[in-house]
């Protein structure tokens, strides 16, 4: 089966991997992917690097059967809606990290024929380092790539998702305000907890240059990200004030509990946390940083927005999804890892 | 000039690596170091590994003129105590995470000339699995070794420092109570938080399995030391609780701020704490994880120990430390790096 046309809005670290990641997987039959970038320099530098550029954003949507819209979180909507108009019939996805402001941005303002051809995805990989000259193309390899179909059609769903396997990582399926609640947690708050770590707010811990000294392993890893680009991360953190709010809530209330186990000598507490975290990171491990077992599904039609989330709901990949007799074929993560 | 003859008591992850990496350091005509550990087992191993045992921790007292303490933090005291008491002149140093309990502890009960052999100790490094079959003799190669002279004599802080040096780590000087305040920020906190976002503590931020899907580099790295061992962790927080509880009342603060900020909409606040975060990064990364500069320096013999403090204070290491014509000799990190 020939590969659909894939073509790439937006050439930053994220949108220029991609390219790069599409121009690789494609067989010598397939249409080559397309990309384009407003900044000249950046189509430049594309163009320096191999990659194949479309005439302008509306002519390579015209071209392309899916999509991808990569460019920064507060230019993500407009650009969305603009691919959805250039073209009939092209599926429209992007790669923001916040998805219900996407979502909500789109629902607004698009007709439900339009609606039916966007959904809303999130790569959940990355580097401190941004820009097309630290794109790759194994970026994707075994990363989880959030898909939220909001009122995507499932044709829509099933060609995105190809496309996510196409670059080796792995689709699963979302409610765009449950994604975002768990990316506050699993991304946002790791980062502004990385920020805190690397700049201690007052002198109480003594000199920041002897903290810096006494460090090892554990403040190296847990500030790395903290070298991230501030203006990209306030734009995210933008989009997500809510579910961040909460997260930095709930994270206060957790050491403020700690602070006054440790002041009443409740050791028990202690050690309870440290056990759980221990299986926390076990968790994580397994569901996520370890190769999934897949095992095959197929759901009625009528079905299928349902069972996809609630497959996400619980943490669980999906891939290999396909229209056959009117059922959706697909295969699941085993339960036991993703 | 020769080196002196150092023995290791207790041999887990430190004292089996600082052993194996003495014996590898020693040169033909060193008499090599020798260590001890009062389970058979280890000993076995040890053995297995090639390293040279005493018959006990006394007669390893007796033969050498340096001994390391490396037994769990709750037996510290006790064990520097019978090094001690078992040699009329051999210096011990501990590698206790926490250094005032173990200051105290000694002080408590040793004479005045027992307390000018006693140097503590903590070399920053480590691993998330323990024991001597994890033992590798280049865990110290650029880590930080805070020594806390306490009532030590210059002599005994030299031969320490001779110690660090040989197996490839930089000494800082530092005050214990010091030490225990910028650890709880730089090593204790961070383990906490690891737990923390291993193991988010309700059900506000969505099914766990969820977030662990959804997870990038941060909460990967992030979470990564919360696989050490729980019981050894609740001895280090349960010896520095009083530092380890300012740090979380501090960052839980923190926490409490920013998201008072997201309710209200000031995102100066957030970018300041991004743009703070970013160049904290980059001081630990100066600070710690970069090579040292190295200026001479010499001082008045009984400044020495305001000055060494002063350097640990800022954050700076210092090395070949002799004593030449009533004057003490060193060199010290440059002030743009340790």
């Amino acid at each position: 089966m020939q590969q659909a046309r894939v073509g790439v809005v937006g050439l930053g670290l994220i949108g220029g991997s991609l390219l790069a990641a599409l121009q690789s997987a494609a067989g010598p039959a397939d249409p080559g992917p397309l990309g384009w970038d407003s900044d000249a320099r950046v189509r430049a530098a594309a163009a320096e690097a191999g990659l194949e550029l479309a005439g302008g954003a509306d002519e390579l949507a015209s071209a392309c059967s899916v999509v991808v819209v990569a460019v920064p979180p507060h230019a993500a909507v407009a650009t969305v809606l603009a691919a959805l108009r250039a073209s009939p019939s092209a599926v429209v996805t992007d790669v923001t990290s916040v998805k219900r402001t996407v979502l909500d941005g789109v629902s607004a303002a698009a007709a439900p024929a339009e609606q039916a051809r966007f959904v809303g995805g999130h790569p959940l990989c990355g580097d401190d380092r941004g820009g097309i000259s630290s794109a790759r193309e194994d970026l994707f390899a075994g990363a989880t790539w959030a898909l939220c179909p909001g009122w995507a059609a499932l044709e829509s769903v099933c060609a995105v998702s190809a496309l996510v396997e196409l670059v080796g990582a792995r689709a699963l399926i979302a409610e765009a305000a449950e994604h975002d609640r768990a990316v506050a947690w699993s991304s946002h708050l790791p980062h502004l907890l990385a920020g805190m770590l690397a700049a201690p707010g007052s002198g109480t811990h003594g000199d920041r240059e002897l903290v810096a000294a006494l460090s090892g392993g554990s403040l190296r890893d847990g500030t790395r990200v903290a070298g991230a680009d501030p203006s990209l991360w306030l734009d995210i953190l933008h989009a997500n004030a809510d579910s961040l709010r909460a997260a930095l809530e709930l994270a206060a209330g957790c050491l403020n509990e700690l602070a006054a186990a440790l002041e009443r000598g409740e050791w028990g507490v202690l050690e309870g946390a440290l056990r759980d975290g221990m299986e926390g990171r076990q968790r994580i491990a397994r569901v996520r940083w370890s190769a999934a077992r897949w095992e095959p599904a197929e759901v009625p039609l009528e079905l299928w927005r349902e069972t996809l989330l609630g497959l996400g709901h619980s943490g669980r990949a999906v891939r290999g999804l396909a229209i056959e007799d009117g059922r959706l074929r697909y295969q699941r993560a085993a339960a036991d890892a993703t």
